[in-house]
């Protein structure tokens, strides 16, 4: 449990609170938090969204709630009002989180319908994109939940998702829950599964969309957009507009975070009292060095569309997705 | 400690001896084995050559020990004689394995070097293939020490290789050991370093190549071969000409191995009590099925050239695959 900012930064940085649209709702309740506890609002929030770069959801969710604070002490000039200001607007943050994830599961298995009319979708999937990193039913995750509810979901191939494993730990738990039929896999054997036609479309998440497109999400996304081409295979990306960045013009301007080499030379393994850096057991010799990019970016032309709670945005272009951001601008501020 | 047939059959199956030319060497060596203590010869043959289906160099050289033994005791009638020759031809075999492995580093530093006239190779590489796999110094990583020893080899990357992680384990340590520059990383991650212009060339072992020229290795390399397509990267695999198997025509033909899905579910950690079905840490929900293949094949369109110890085979055709197997058996039995 986090009952300070800190101890929120550092439960973002070990990754206990992670997923996109979830650091945005959690760095929302961090900066309520920080307000009402008196500190100071503004560090916390740069402290905040510094926890993390890549997922822009993060940044998005801070300057919401500070925002609302800022308004609500220039307006009352009382600090108790800013604070019930800015936990109002993390709530309501939450709260539209849960809704757009339910438009998106609504408008991407419309999608899958169209592509794949035969039905008896084979969704190959990779990461953790369910309830457990949103305030609804997730992103990706949602949409083969759908799917599924609909009795159209043959399989969810679920993606290990080295290091930290997130879809053997977590996919696999929420598919499992939700009494979905799932297989689980090494993510290098993603590729023999294109190779015999069991899949039908890749469904993933995002931490980040540049204005032209690119597709930041967790590493092994791009390789499975490489394959998926080869494959004439769908690659689809679900989002709430909330992770498109106009500010970052393409791929090439994402910054991908690099995580600590222990995460991939060691296994951890919990109540196990082990020798490497961070308690893990090591699997590689001593002072091996290690390559480990939290994500990775896939370019818009191997995009076939990107799901958001607005509709689908298919083909994906600088114009498309900024009409997609329109939209969502008016659908949040009626003028 | 292999005192027997069924415990070396036993080291096979859970990996323990592992690598395709080492299994062409234990084999043999299986096979005196068995004729040194008197066994039934034929049955044990049997029993080594099924222990794992795809490497055909198993069988390659169960057989020819089999042979070995079959003329001596035709020509001899005497069982200590038969297996006096099943041991000599054990041994000329790891002999051969060794020289093979010399000339496949030359002829793959020359090829790299004409590849890549600029020098400062950056060599991707993928499960385990040094001299822990060989009489010698191994397959793709023979070539790599050989760009290494010439001063030619910027970075070694390599990839962890999941589930059984070869890579970091043992091609990390062959790394180390020899004083090379590596980096280790996630088998997804390769994907960032081919996007990064990082890669210059891929270089694979093989553990089974069909006469049209498709190869079957570790799972994991036929998404190697389609990044390395999709980026303009060549993919060169390196394997002696006995990993050739004429009578397998084409991918569709070569059986591979399924392997146990608690390789994926769990983490197998030394000196660990645990509850898996493997003895290992669960990392999935329990009951949850794995697909775990242990091989995966590219086809010859994706693979810029084969190299073996009588030479480069490039372009990768059925013709050019059957005159690199000619020249081997006038090279074996100069007539």
């Amino acid at each position: 449990m986090c009952t300070d900012a800190p101890a929120l930064v550092e439960a973002i940085r070990s990754l206990a609170v992670r997923g996109a649209p979830l650091l945005g709702i959690a760095g929302a309740y961090g900066v309520a938090l920080a307000a009402a506890r008196g500190f100071d609002v503004p560090e916390a929030a740069r402290t905040l969204e510094g926890a993390r770069p890549t997922a822009v959801n993060l940044s998005v969710g801070v300057r919401r709630a500070e925002s609302a604070h800022r308004a609500a002490l220039a307006r009352t000039g009382d600090p108790t009002a800013a604070a019930v200001a800015a936990l109002a607007e993390a709530r309501a943050l939450h709260q539209e989180d849960a809704e757009a994830s339910a438009r998106m599961a609504a408008h991407g298995l419309t999608l899958l319908d169209e592509l794949l009319p035969a039905g008896g979708h084979r969704i190959l999937t990779h990461c953790n994109t369910g309830s457990l990193v949103s305030g609804g039913e997730g992103t990706a995750f949602a949409v083969a939940l759908a799917a599924h509810r609909a009795g159209r979901l043959r399989r969810l191939w679920v993606d290990e998702t080295r290091p930290l494993l997130q879809g053997a730990r977590l996919t696999a738990y929420e598919a499992a829950r939700s009494g979905m039929p799932y297989t689980l896999l090494t993510d290098n054997a993603a590729g023999s599964l294109f190779a015999a036609g069991e899949v039908d479309a890749v469904l993933i998440g995002a931490d980040r969309i540049a204005a032209d497109g690119s597709v930041a999400n967790k590493v092994g996304s791009y390789p499975l957009a490489v394959l998926a081409r080869y494959h004439h295979v769908p690659f689809i990306v679900v989002a709430p507009v909330t992770t498109i960045d106009p500010d970052t013009p393409d791929g090439a301007s994402i910054e991908v975070e690099q995580r600590p080499g222990f995460e991939v030379t060691e296994v951890v393994a919990p109540q196990v009292a082990a020798t490497g850096a961070a308690g893990g057991i090591p699997v590689a010799p001593l002072g091996t060095q290690a390559y480990n990019p939290a994500f990775d970016v896939t370019p818009p032309e191997l995009v076939t569309a990107i799901v958001t709670e607005q509709g689908v945005v298919s083909p994906v272009t600088a114009e498309s997705l900024a009409e997609a951001c329109a939209l969502s601008r008016r659908g949040a501020d009626p003028a």
